[in-house]
């Protein structure tokens, strides 16, 4: 992502320095052994293991463009990528997709067992409540954030979309369940994440919708574009197998719309999303460079 | 448990419907279906299959206690619930515990399958927060609150003691290591939910610690007193198979101290919680009541 540099690696270290951080400091709260030595190393491997970090860095922009520091939203950050690698843990869950590698690592059960990569996921999605909350914000804007996290992550949000993902399997869903899954499985996150740099930076409700309609298409796009890398790429760029969804016979935005149709509609939802910025004037430029980025990534 | 007859009663009427209801409008709260129906499903078999509310109905006590009503405290109440059945379904998972029964049911992953249980404990755990910072309480309270749950039942907490728990298996555990691991496993949340109610009516330090300290002594009573049913009660009574710890050849209280030794110190603890009360004055006979029942109690 050369065009974001050197402001993109910027956001990962601040958010890679916090994450470890968090974990060592509630951890050591109490001055005493946690007395879960085990838990904490499966939970420090899933979120040390080289994510792209692009729901906290979304988390961290979009404070600004509201008008804050981004060291504002960093706990709120932190949070929201807890979130998500909680949920990777459990959906490689061999009761769940059954996926050995994650980032060409092995998985967080094949590493530690099944039962620590259980009790890793759910800690790391307490703990991400716990973090949010105690960020140094108004208690106002901690509550709302906290629901913002808490119903997008949830049994409406994407725990509905993981559980309608795995009753699509086999079922060749039609294009509207899979948007409907994906808005819940990958989207609600995305934009929750974009949502809670707005709070952090206390936004108008019009800022809000534009962070919502702009993480709305982006999401999309990154779902599609995730499919054709399914197809298109080697396992080695991936760092997981590719083909794997054909070779689940899952039906995907490749195979409803084509590749051809599936690239055009990554290029229409880029632009659509992009155009959502507009309220954030020429301060959005590093934020659409984002978007062009994860929408012509090759892994 | 007669002697506390009609109050519990009312409190437990008040906790069900109320935990009810929260399923019921958190399912439907953006007036569409929300995808999940199946997780809502098993997160409503989970909740509603007869648990005792010991965690709520201290929270609504502690708040009465502290001078406001019951009613103030229940989404509080209901949250503390929430984490300990999402608790026990992750418990009960074959790569944990391996229990197919609960309350004399089938557990959540034999009537739902595995992915279901795993996905309906997540769920409920995050609308404990959900339900928790959207109470009706100043905003500091809630980020308080919130952030007790969250330090109780995470990695420090309830998930250390279960992780601690299964490591003890087979190892023999001595008196220290099995008290750290229950401290952590069950008295952290039984902690956390009587502070909840001391939070959500604005309770004083003194009255905090005096809740901690009671829910403490309780807590490891409750313990005990379950080590002794699992080797004097038959499994109709219990609801699960008797024995069964003694069977898993893992340290009980009772293995450690023997069954006689095991019910004084079941005694000691419970009249120490009662002293800690003292604070409360006259008001508190409810719960030594309630501390008398629980440690005397046959399931």
């Amino acid at each position: 992502m050369t065009a974001l540099e050197p402001r993109f690696s910027d956001y990962l270290a601040e958010i890679n320095a916090a994450l470890s951080d968090a974990l060592t400091r509630f951890g050591a709260a109490k001055n005493r052994s946690c007395g879960s030595d085990a838990v904490l190393e499966a939970m420090r491997y899933a979120i040390e293991n080289g994510g792209k970090r692009i729901r906290p860095i979304l988390t961290l922009v979009f404070c600004e463009l509201c008008g804050e520091s981004a060291q504002t939203a960093l706990p709120f950050a932190c949070a929201a990528e807890m979130v998500h690698s909680y949920s990777l843990i459990h959906d490689d869950l061999p009761c769940m997709d059954d996926d050995d590698m994650r980032r060409g690592k092995p998985a967080v059960h094949i590493q530690f067992g099944e039962a620590m990569a259980v009790l890793a996921g759910d800690a790391l999605l307490t703990l991400a409540f716990e973090l949010l909350l105690g960020a140094d914000a108004p208690p106002e804007r901690r509550v709302t954030a906290g629901q913002i996290l808490a119903n997008a992550s949830g049994f409406c949000g994407m725990i509905a979309g993981q559980a309608m993902d795995m009753q699509n399997e086999g079922e060749k869903a039609d294009l509207e369940t899979l948007e409907a899954t994906d808005a819940r499985k990958t989207g609600a996150l995305i934009g929750a994440a974009c949502d809670l740099g707005c709070i952090a930076a206390g936004a108008s409700d019009a800022q809000r919708g534009a962070a919502l309609a702009f993480a709305r298409d982006l999401g999309l796009a990154f779902q599609i574009q995730d499919d054709i890398l399914d197809v298109t790429a080697d396992s080695a760029t991936l760092g997981k197998p590719a083909g794997s969804d054909w070779a689940q016979d899952k039906s995907t935005y490749v195979s409803l719309l084509g590749l051809s149709d599936s690239r055009a509609q990554v290029q229409t939802l880029t632009a659509r999303a992009k155009q959502s910025l507009a309220v954030f004037g020429q301060n959005s430029a590093f934020l659409c460079a984002l978007a062009d980025a994860l929408c012509t990534r090759t892994n």
